[in-house]
């Protein structure tokens, strides 16, 4: 224990699952996360909704309160795990412009306002900690903050919702739609009642937009990541995927791209079903897991893999940087604050190029393939694998066959032109599916 | 850029392909690495042994010296890239007690005097970092001093040497003996002219004395790490583990373990070749390629994956470093020191028990299973499975059989005696084979 041992005021904001665990953790762990802070650490009170309210996790009576501004104004770290934009965003700033060092899980927040946070952190020299924001416990703000902070990261890529891996997993493995699959996710409490932030891809998309700016040192606002959620995302495509040795998951990718139109480097953020081979080390990660990917120049490929969400592994993540924020106290001094200087341009996602996969039923007759493929060429999209499927009778129909059409680089535009034709063409009954690939 | 901008002068001891690259990195990248830092990176040297000895990567002349000291006589940040104890430890110790923040990769120094450096730091606020130590550019010594400060590690299991894993993997992959993949190895520049250190398994032992004392705030010396390293696998081992759904990787294990003999918690820290199923992430950790699993109580599992060697992985890690030691240089105040307030005691690795799998060549005769089983019992040991294979006759002998033995978990006490029975079994011809199980 060093010499210069004080109290340090922990305020917790929000008594849900991951606040009640963080809560509790402080309080039965107190000796320990001292000893390893350097401080003592506090609780000072829990800010709740409804302090009458039934919680998973018992916590004293006493601490709780419905007053939160009481419990920022006496604190050094202040812990935010409400959610949602309002009041959170409101307290956090009361916390930080107080000086008090603030830790938060709120993704939703940082993404929509992450630079007013950072800038009211740097105005006092206190420290805004997220490590929970993104993937719960698999330690990857901290990586890209600090371990690889003397590298150059160009690529990032992450299964980083646990919800919609699950239904993806469900589909591909026991041959769900999508409907069943969701609904099995809801029933078993992995998907919530209104799964839209899931299934549509914001969710991912707060993620992404976390992890682009940190990695690029360039604010990369919600509104500049591209997103696709999985609810398009048919039985069929997933089985065409499997036949190509494939798997259909929902990444969030950040990457430094040049874009087409200007020539110079620029960040590229989206969110979008993506096939990747079955032996890519992605395929791996089942059920509700996480998986991040990080490519650096020097460091070379870096895989993070654990619990993406849960509360035990949420809250530990909040305590890391509970220790980190009480370890900075005892130092003294400002906050490192966040890193914008590279501030590089959005690539339009249209000019992009990424490989697609293609399934269309088309009328089983010769010349067709030859059709196809002119269209493709037509378009400039070059085709790298084709596959045909045995001819199959539409019910009351002519015969068909499946074609399975995977391409090289494509620039969404030049696709879009591809499809509309294909969807036009005479040989085409239905263009069934158009999914993006990687790896 | 911060307004308080200032330059911070690096030095760089050792001037081999790690020290080369940093240096290199330094100078072509210092704009970008002196925003990251908020202050400018100055690098002041390299302290060489040779200045007119030819190096991988060209640096500017007048750059080199041939003595370190006067390199840490101006310097803020003093990076050891030198390897061995000494000089390493004397010009760590006078870089730390001239104020100076040190980076180092040097896992041997570490383990052999890690608390007197942490000491000597701790006694001028210094800071001492060695994210370079283990794994390269893999986060892993960040993930646990921060990111997992505020929860319980229970267990890591680290894949933490290369030149082994490729030799391993060669076996493997190829049905290689261990001299003909050593030799392969050798050739290829994945293991040294004297591969002692890699293959008797003691850089892995002091990369388990890094991990384990960072993760259970214990300082435990390499003398305290039980070790065993790979020259002992045959071929024949390895198609027996194959037969059984199994992969041999040399790991590094660091567990908190009840003592048996004195029911107290404590550490064990151990490196082995073992037994990993082949459905296990660890298998998928090919080549002279790094994994560590970290198990916490909160977190649950976590992989981390990557290059755990190289010129610029290690760079990466170290530039990191350097980077987060320029961010404290211009906050101020003390670093934050290693704490070892835990202090557990070290289990006898003769008393934790694990599980092992024996390979044995009998007679075929009626009764056999029946003697072996019953040596089993007698030494307490029991049998989780049991496999045998169709009878073979050896050359000029009576007929024999291979027996492929699992057991539950045992201690190493009980199976000793388990082998040195068997062993002297008139019906056992050869024990081919003991190694631990694990995943």
């Amino acid at each position: 224990m060093r010499e210069n041992y004080r109290k340090l005021r922990v305020a917790v904001l929000g008594g849900g699952t991951v606040g009640a665990q963080v809560a509790r953790r402080l309080l039965d762990n107190a000796d320990e996360l001292g000893s390893r802070s350097g401080a003592g650490l506090e609780l000072i009170g829990v800010a709740v909704r409804d302090v009458s309210a039934r919680r998973s996790v018992s916590l004293p009576k006493k601490l709780l309160t419905d007053d939160p501004h009481s419990l920022i104004v006496g604190a050094d770290i202040v812990v935010e795990l409400m959610g949602g934009l309002e009041p959170a965003r409101t307290l956090i700033l009361e916390a930080l412009s107080s000086g008090a060092d603030v830790i938060t899980a709120n993704k939703a927040l940082l993404a929509e306002h992450g630079p007013e946070l950072f800038d009211a952190a740097a105005k006092v020299g206190a420290q805004l900690y997220y490590e929970a924001a993104v993937a719960a416990a698999i330690p990857i703000i901290r990586p890209l903050r600090d371990s690889l902070a003397g590298d150059h990261v160009t690529k990032i890529m992450g299964i980083v919702n646990g919800t919609t891996n699950y239904i993806l997993d469900e589909m591909d493995t026991l041959g769900l739609g999508f409907e069943e699959a969701l609904a099995a996710a809801t029933e078993l409490g992995y998907a919530e009642a209104d799964p839209t932030a899931d299934i549509e891809g914001y969710d991912a998309a707060q993620k992404a937009s976390i992890l682009s700016s940190l990695a690029f040192h360039t604010a990369v606002p919600l509104s500049d990541v591209h997103r696709e959620g999985i609810t398009g995302v048919s039985a069929a495509q997933i089985e065409a995927a499997k036949r190509s040795g494939h798997v259909i998951k929902l990444l969030a990718i950040c990457e430094r791209r040049i874009d087409a139109s200007t020539g110079t480097e620029g960040v590229s953020t989206r969110v979008h079903p993506t096939l990747i081979p079955r032996s890519h080390p992605f395929a791996a990660a089942r059920g509700a897991n996480n998986a991040v990917y990080v490519e650096a120049e020097a460091a070379g490929p870096l895989m993070f893999y654990g619990a993406g969400a849960g509360g035990p592994e949420t809250a530990s993540a909040v305590l890391g940087d509970i220790v980190s924020a009480a370890r900075r106290h005892v130092v003294g001094g400002p906050g490192v604050g966040e890193s914008t200087h590279a501030d590089l341009p959005v690539v339009d996602p249209g000019l992009v190029p990424t490989r697609y996969q293609i399934s269309l039923t088309v009328t089983d007759q010769p010349g067709v393939l030859a059709t196809i493929a002119s269209i493709f060429s037509e378009a400039g999209v070059s085709v790298e694998t084709l596959s045909q499927s045995t001819p199959h009778d539409e019910a009351g129909a002519a015969q068909t066959a499946t074609l399975v059409i995977q391409t090289h680089q494509a620039s969404e535009a030049d696709l879009s032109q591809t499809v509309e034709k294909l969807a036009s063409s005479p040989v085409v009954h239905q263009v069934a599916g158009v999914v993006r690939v990687e790896g």
